[in-house]
């Protein structure tokens, strides 16, 4: 089984190097990640600047490894069409530093990243492990080993991709298959005035999640099982098709 | 009528300038749009910096305009939660200078912005003029200013937001309401060696657009007609939840 491991922490996170400790005894792995943080890049690409790729060691654990001045998506486009010469069995990304959980996903650049893959026609998956002071990456690493066996035995349509959440527990109730919840955010921006009198701000605020029910990831992270939620990147809404032809357009 | 425009070209593009010319005819504008390109740029945040907001003279248009040091994304959430006393009744984005159709609308900074705008309970639209040497956004500014209308009578769905592309041609011949369509690229990066003979990458290749029906949006642009796609933010695959259900997982 051939992998490509991604991440947006950056190729020398903790994330990374754990995931990648774990996948290796299960195939053969090739890293192509940015490099450095690139956390909430959400899906953007780099089409205006030229991309590097600078060969690595990768924790002297011996495997093909690439950094780039690029995101996370980036990172899988050049490590699939320019970098690694075999294709990849499975494209995954992580582990995140912090949950990508709910509407969140949409600004995660560890999701986007097997979004990418998924696009291109990979079985992808991303891991997150729920943030912590002391982030113990083991039991999302063997997690994701499983899983990554699980995708290459069963296949995933063509179209849907895994995103995965562990809680970060010794207490790991299990796993659940689950739909994305809906996360929202109150006072986003903190205003702060810099010393020549001027404001500037800092996103922020809390997170204040409402209404997630039992088959959310939000819920089931929240009572300690790993959330399993297949996701895919047709954003259509198709039932609004119908109602939009109603519409009297004045046009 | 509050129309809160933004964009992810920048707020001194040819676009956003024709957007606010026309809609400030019918509504009260107020513009908060990236203080430059900001293409590609995905649906991505700007967590780890602090954001500046300056306020600008928009085109001598005597509307409240500010240009901030982030995505489009970060506009939306900045000008609603910090810049903008009244919450808005539209939040628009564009004109965009090319087209967002398909699968691509996952890489656009200009649906993006639209995107959050619906995510955080806005009735939201972005508009994007096909690319040409001669860009003319004077239809796409009109047709953008009755959709504002329509939206403000019709309302759109909590979690609905609409994708409109207008075709670069005077002999448009009407409207389509359409699903987004797969947009592939072919040979995606041209690799040249810099002047100290190390290699570097720019992200290129060509469209090679399969199999997009008769209801997708790029069939529609490519036939002259404005498409109109409305789209949403759970990727949720529902249909794969029972699927994976059934995978026996050794875990």
């Amino acid at each position: 089984m051939k992998i490509l491991v991604t991440n947006d922490d950056g190729i020398f996170a903790d994330g990374i190097k754990n995931l990648v400790k774990s996948l290796k005894t299960v195939g053969d792995v090739f890293v192509v990640a940015p490099n450095r943080q690139r956390s909430a890049s959400g899906h953007s690409i780099t089409m205006h600047d030229p991309l590097r790729a600078e060969k690595v060691n990768f924790f002297d654990m011996n495997i093909p490894a690439w950094s780039v001045n690029g995101t996370p998506s980036d990172c899988v486009k050049l490590g699939i069409e320019a970098l690694i010469k075999e294709k990849p069995d499975i494209v995954i990304s992580g582990i995140n530093r912090g949950s990508n959980l709910g509407t969140d996903v949409l600004y995660s650049g560890t999701v986007s990243a097997a979004i990418e893959g998924s696009m291109m026609g990979f079985p992808s998956i991303a891991v997150s492990l729920q943030y912590d002071q002391d982030m113990d990456y083991t039991h999302a690493g063997n997690f994701s080993k499983k899983i990554c066996n699980m995708v290459y035995t069963n296949k995933l349509p063509m179209d849907t991709l895994l995103n995965i959440n562990v809680p970060c527990t010794e207490d790991i109730k299990g796993f659940k298959i689950t739909t994305l919840g809906v996360r929202k955010y109150q006072n986003s921006f903190i205003e702060r005035i810099d010393p020549f009198g001027e404001s500037y701000y800092w996103m922020g605020g809390e997170v204040c999640d409402e209404d997630n029910g039992e088959e959310t990831d939000i819920h089931s992270v929240k009572n300690n099982y790993i959330s399993i939620t297949p996701i895919h990147f047709d954003i259509t809404k198709h039932e609004m098709i119908h109602k939009l032809q109603e519409w009297k357009f004045d046009i």
